[in-house]
């Protein structure tokens, strides 16, 4: 299982891309709530409870000075993705990209790209599929199907008529 | 008395120009190193007994994704003054700086410039001072000496020679 | 009492989160518009008399090229905490934040994030409650009820349902 | 089996790194030299042939318009750790971290610190301990070594005499 | 005859300006979806017949980790001439840029302005125009064209009343 | 007189270079140390009595958060000339850039490049030069003499054989 | 007099606030449209002759890659004030800013802050008022006036009422 | 031919990288010093005859607020080729990119990397090998060269034994 958390409510409608992907693959998640600043004994808690509770990868969106996932990543030996996440408070998400990309020796945070929830999910879903076959093969066949949506659209850009 | 921590022992350099400032101001600190990536627990545990034993202030310095200010800031209801470190892994100090500058509403911490640790050490004797007579006059003269050590060094511009 | 200054009546609606946060933590303040380009003399006159009135923490928030906190503080020796503003002039708040942050070594300014006027008052309140027990433990409650705000949105981002 | 590969001969001193983490916690590796630009039909096999040889996990390293990342992404389901590299052409590293980052939605690249090759080492061992007990045995025993040797710097920097 | 390749349709705004500008200038042109991180194959199979179609110069666009400019001229020894986008995921262009720009030593891209598809237009016609006459001249009427029209705006500024 | 001052007697090495293009192009000058951060009485008496002092501009340099040159144009109507200074604790200059080029609207600071102080000077002698036909005169010498230093290296570049 | 150039019809809006401050200052002025890139050989006759023409200072706005006060400062010996032009086309406005801040030494350009033409003009007026001292009075009268405004706000600020 | 200039004699050692490339290719060339900002008369008159003098190609090099290739761009219609060069005066070669890269619609000038003057002596030789067989032939054995020294450096990072 997949373990989605969040900073704060407003981060769900980036983060519930991470649940659309996985769902789309087949790998079973749960979502919820963590903020490092305001419930940290929370986050504590999480962190060390996540393998037993039979979490396999762990998903952390946040933005600002975002410090969710390098916390849970401190705590857990479970791969962690960061979801740098473009908040309002946000300049421009460089706080949220480089807060959970420039974690120190020994504490690795998979970071994907701002507001790339989409593909933090589908990251986890590779992580499963390196010893899940199924997924591997959902996988494969995710891939395709990106290969073929670019490929309908070939007609209608190269008969593009210029205004 | 004022808590200066650091995220390693490598950010002594930097960090003891805190205390220093302190010790210059007749304020009573103590040091010691606490990473919130490597020792999260004792992070929680620091800064969950840092008001009963006696801390006004925390001084926490760190670099690169730099989350103990933020995370000792979540814990504790002191004045947390963060220090950002440009360490050999920083991107010329920009991470840490964001990491620690662009706190959510709620948790705040006082962050100085990048390497800034001196002016940590005399933000946390103005806030002692701020309740502490003695404390506050000391500042008054070392403002007063600040502005004398200018004032020597006219004659010496003043009368530069063009090579 | 908390001195809230800006330097525009145009930031108020980002310095009035100031006044709101102490209000919340019933920690007196006054707040009034200080130039340092337009009013360089009125400047001088209240950094000069904040001590003497009373003044335990200024709480300076200013845009573009910021020198009102920097130059607060060369005068007074309270605790400044500055709120960088993102202007429309800004340059995405870069300018603020650095003009804000980076003083020299004996003149520290307690910098927040952008915008954080809100992090400011609360941080004017953890100074005032480093010898206020009675503010002090209006934020220990304050925290409290941060963390069960986000405890009450826990259950619908758990059942939140993918479209 | 992880694969590290890095896009040119001059990337080894920082993604040997990587390769050190691997062997102290037990995992299995083979490094080469795959250029996406230089090489770029080598690139092509290397990622349509790296699940079937075994491979579970890819670490590649490049720096400046760091494409060998992500290019194997597009091609393989594995999960592809990248690190980016300070190379002596880059500005500053943000090249190599923003191309290394930034992936599309359906093409993940778990990115990591500048010059973080150790921690995609770790990384890519803990993507394994999903499924494997020994190795996250082993993660948890490095994890707490990590704690440790924090904790015998403590009494240095407690004692530290300033000057 | 040049060919304007896209990593997405969604790129078709910005680039069908390069269209434009090549249609204005008499050089033949075609344009279509090539997609490095979802068509990888398909960006070997044209790159690697490029030349061989009668492909002079390559105009390619993308945005955030754009790889497509530079995975093109990976494998073709034509002019490539990069696009970078602004795409709806990128920092500001920054990616866009810099994942364009900062090609290793051997492996050139042309890049030009964000967004600035016109430019990589009338750059693919300069290059046919170094060895045709005809389009050498349609570029120098091209260019007194733009010195006209800022001279038929003067009078406009010249009397422009203050209001 | 053109009036040179800066904020440390640090740097004077840089503001050096205003003082001699001046002495080069026969404009008189004086040079002292004035800091807005540690001197702001000795600023605010300077920028008051500087035009009846006789000096017709001033030349102000400073790094990290440099708030002198805004302050003395804040207080004189005399042009101020902000040279940014990359001091040993700014980030990279971009503090002290926008810390004197983003004044607000009321208040210009005349800004040249990072450590530019030779250009400070030269700036100067031009705005003496507008009523000055001696020194517009020997500014046309400067100009032409800038223009065959060039010309004395063409044949060098010229003749350079590869190694 | 003083001559406003900018590069575009386009940058009026920006630039008509140079003539409305010389307006308000009483400084003469011609606006007119002068594109370094699209009239080159305007901008070479511009330049020879404005000092000849009774141009005292030079005002340029250019966006982008923003080369205009460049090129005319390397041909006229006058004064010339730069204002960077944040245009559609610009990367948050820092192209426009480093291409016009960044001169090398002996060809200075006085750089005002982004879309900053109002200074300019204020600037220009200074520049002016070094000999002048009518225009002088005026602006003495234009920064009381600054001065004066900023006193009418503070009642409201004063007295405002939290929501 | 291909014309290479440099806005001043210490751009060489970067720029006589452009000539090893053409002279590896058997691309003629020239290579001479036009200073954008010392020489702009010289830069006229050099655009203004590159194609009658039978130059193809221009290769324009220039640090800081670099102006020489886009100035080139602006009188002549041939192909010009910019190379950002971190100076001493740059910053962090930021300025020079921004300054060649962002041209306006019209104008295109094709960026290569920072300091990549090498890149833009082979783009030159691939815009004259649109048309010369010879030279494209010597370009595709340059590229199969580039691949050959990778595959040489295979076994020595497969058989690297780490210490």
């Amino acid at each position: 299982m997949v373990g989605i958390i969040m900073g704060s409510k407003s981060d769900l409608p980036v983060m519930a891309e991470a649940a659309k992907a996985l769902k789309e693959l087949g790998v079973a998640f749960e979502m919820t709530v963590v903020s490092a600043h305001r419930t940290p004994h929370r986050l504590m808690e999480y962190a060390e409870k996540a393998r037993e509770r039979g979490i396999k990868v762990v998903v952390a969106g946040a933005g600002g000075a975002a410090h969710l996932p390098g916390m849970v990543a401190s705590i857990t030996t479970l791969p962690v993705i960061g979801v740098p996440i473009k908040s309002s408070n946000s300049i421009d998400g460089w706080d949220s990209i480089l807060s959970i990309l420039q974690m120190p020796a020994g504490v690795p945070v998979a970071t994907v790209a701002l507001n790339g929830a989409r593909n933090a999910g589908i990251l986890a879903a590779q992580i499963i599929g390196t010893h899940d076959e199924q997924i591997a093969n959902k996988l494969e066949a995710f891939k395709a199907d990106l290969r073929d949506k670019v490929l309908t659209t070939l007609e209608e850009v190269e008969n593009f008529k210029l205004s």
